[in-house]
């Protein structure tokens, strides 16, 4: 286990910014809770406004399988390159479901992803990535606050 | 002008999360991107899982008048606590505007507003909040990430 600190992340942070300003995304879709401060920074140090969010929530349907929810419409329109920004691509879930949705939503546009971390078993690996991810990781706005 | 450092916001995010915890809110709605990092501490701090993001953008109309356009669709159905987060009430044109849209979207909920700065002149005084603004603040997220 280890404590990702402000300044761990301030670091990563900026080494992720160098590698995707090369994309030129025009806007951010955040995921949350883990990928909002990532984003927040991601779109200050690339001067992106335009922010968004998106969430997602398991649920067990009837017959005991897992499935995924996702909440929070993107508006997207019009945009052509897009980067979506989370904390850890872990089981890559989360991530696999979410680019399916908005590519699904959003033919037009070419999407990007970016995390801090990554695991080799994820089944989503992210464009943009810093770290492959130790057992645990306890991220500073996940300690820090309580 | 300050520079406002991570330990700052650390200490005043956890003073505000002590003020804000009697509302018991069950979403937070992030103002971006301002409001991001903030919206996210508070939502690790409360244990709230589900954080949604509204953002706006300025606008010249023919006639001249500046207005605000909002942005991302926030999902409030069967909400009865909401608590719309940015980082400063400054003129309060912009909590103003969004508090007024997503009242008259979501008559069923109760919502309030928590930002770690406010002005006197704002026309938005939040319901919870914790430093009286200098005449210009550096936010961490502003400078640290260029």
């Amino acid at each position: 286990m280890i404590y990702y600190s402000y300044e761990n992340f301030r670091d990563d942070t900026r080494k992720l910014i160098g590698e995707v300003s090369g994309f030129e995304p025009e806007v951010i879709v955040a995921v949350a809770r883990g990928g909002l401060t990532l984003a927040h920074a991601m779109a200050e140090g690339l001067g992106i406004r335009a922010v968004e969010s998106i969430r997602t929530e398991l649920y067990d349907n009837d017959v005991k399988r897992e499935g995924i929810c996702i909440f929070g419409e993107c508006d997207l329109l019009n945009k052509k390159r897009v980067l979506v920004v989370d904390d850890i691509a872990d089981s890559g879930d989360t991530l696999e479901a979410i680019m399916q949705k908005l590519q699904n939503d959003n033919p037009q546009a070419e999407f990007k992803t970016a995390t801090l971390f990554y695991k080799k078993t994820s089944i989503h690996q992210p464009d943009f990535t810093v770290n492959e991810a130790p057992d645990w990781i306890d991220f500073f706005w996940e300690r820090d606050f309580k």
